[in-house]
């Protein structure tokens, strides 16, 4: 649904000389004048969808808040530079979340270098809602887009999926040192950072860059939370790929790189703390399939899709 | 009480070379390596708060969240460049909603020139938020701030002021050509938009430039939509300046300009069809004062804060 409501937005927008790359992917590129480009993207969550204020602590929310916005700009492969954070409170919890939202915030962001520009500071008697926009910049190797991935690419993915509603969904590195690494040593098609499920957002990597993929069942890094939840499901020891493949809120980087790219990189493994895997390979015809040894078949994408 | 916070919040943050103006005015601007400054503000509206949306069309909503952010960068006498909008829609009434909200954006944007560069659309079962943060870039005049009025400098304020609730609110033109053109012909020591009310941010030019205000009280220019909200309050004739003092919403610059530009200012009107008004000056002792006369007495800033 969210889709289909991107795509009215794009046919009312007007081309813009300032836009280099407009709503869809997992950031906005503004070429200003005489400047290089900037990236900017905005990531909402709000009370009951992404976070419950009754379980959760307030300092984990804003750091999840933030995290965010820097994986999207992790996903483009963009250095961060700064943030603003607009914030609608519960009249009733005073001030005070305010400041332990930003306490969650504060270490992040010094952590990342990224200055905290500005604000907005609200109260009404609905729930908490915290949006945040993020202005990064992007390397001399140009933006991470979604659009480029070709047959015969890799998928290439940080770290394990699923499950993240155990923890990770709030403790997650946002992956920005790893894209920038990555995106400077090799050659990346295409990119994107796991929000939504790795199924679904590799099945939009695929659709933007009007090809196929092919997911290797038996190589997707499933993480350790997701058996966990795969055993609480079903009440039996399961491997826990469905939720890798649809959970999502695993801010992890899925990667179109060419073969020999790929090779070496998996070969390198440079990340520090971080394992790279190939799960898989783009392919011509439009799709998205399952692959475990000479069998293929359909996959259906699943993975978060907001409900209007 | 957002201000303690902002205060709060400003203690927190450790210096950051980008930030050239941080939290606390208008919108903050970035210095950023090898390129101009880019302004950046951001804004949240949400039911209930700033509109009704058992009352309002949607479409006027949308404009208004826009128009407000706009307005912020017409606060810092910045050139409008792109937005991003995050939205949070009420579950039941549909993608619809956003269509209509964006429809409201679309023809101001385009009026302004501005790239709508991004967004985020939730659903929730809460109220609507929007959510709007926008980017400009400064002229080589720079940014104008809330900081830099000095005493003997003029209040020069555009438009007239009050009972914006009956209209005004959703369809003001944010000052962005009238801030540019001033800033560009004349010196102007000071200023920002008037959405918290005419005596309030009066006052918060005053307390951030370390001076303090005097109002003549017969040169205030009062909107007719605050005599008539008057007549409503009192049952009889009022001239409406309690309105036009603490209402808010009006949307018109407030600016301290030193004499000279002042008296030129003012003789030249060099406004397309709006009007620039001196309604008293800025003195050495700090706080905020009426005068009608000879009568000068404290004045209470009143407007509109938000109560957590």
């Amino acid at each position: 649904m969210e889709l289909e409501f991107i795509r009215w937005l794009r046919e009312q927008l007007p081309p813009h000389p300032l836009l280099k790359i407009g709503p869809g992917d997992d950031a906005a590129v503004l070429r200003t004048a005489g400047r290089g480009d900037v990236v900017v993207t905005t990531d909402l969550i709000a009370d009951g969808v992404d976070f419950d204020l009754r379980v959760h602590e307030p300092r984990q929310i804003g750091r999840k808040a933030l995290a965010m916005n820097l994986s999207d700009l992790a996903a483009m492969a963009a250095r961060p530079l700064a943030v603003v954070v607009a914030v609608n409170l519960p009249r009733l919890w005073g001030i005070q979340l305010a400041v332990e939202l930003y306490e969650g915030m504060l270490p992040l962001a010094e952590k990342f270098n990224v200055a905290i520009a500005g604000g907005d500071t609200n109260a009404w008697d609905g729930g908490l809602v915290i949006s945040v926009t993020a202005l990064g910049e992007v390397t001399p190797r140009g933006p991470l887009v979604r659009s480029g991935a070709q047959p015969g690419d890799r998928i290439i993915v940080t770290g394990n999926f699923g499950g993240s509603i155990h923890g990770h969904h709030f403790d997650f590195n946002p992956r920005v040192a790893e894209a920038l690494l990555l995106n400077d040593r090799y050659t990346l098609h295409a990119g994107l950072d796991c929000s939504d499920g790795l199924s679904l957002d590799l099945s939009r990597i695929a659709a933007e860059s009007k090809c196929g993929a092919v997911i290797d069942l038996d190589r997707v890094p499933i993480a350790r939370a997701a058996r966990a939840q795969a055993i609480d499901d079903l009440g039996l020891r399961d491997t826990g790929l469905r939720h890798a493949l649809g959970d999502g809120e695993d801010f992890e980087l899925i990667l179109a790189v060419p073969p020999k790219d790929a090779e070496k990189m998996l070969a390198d493994q440079p990340l520090d703390g971080v394992k790279l895997a190939e799960i898989g390979e783009f392919v011509r015809e439009p799709g998205l399939w399952s692959r475990r040894g000479d069998t293929r078949e359909k996959l259906v994408p699943r993975g978060f899709e907001h409900e209007f």
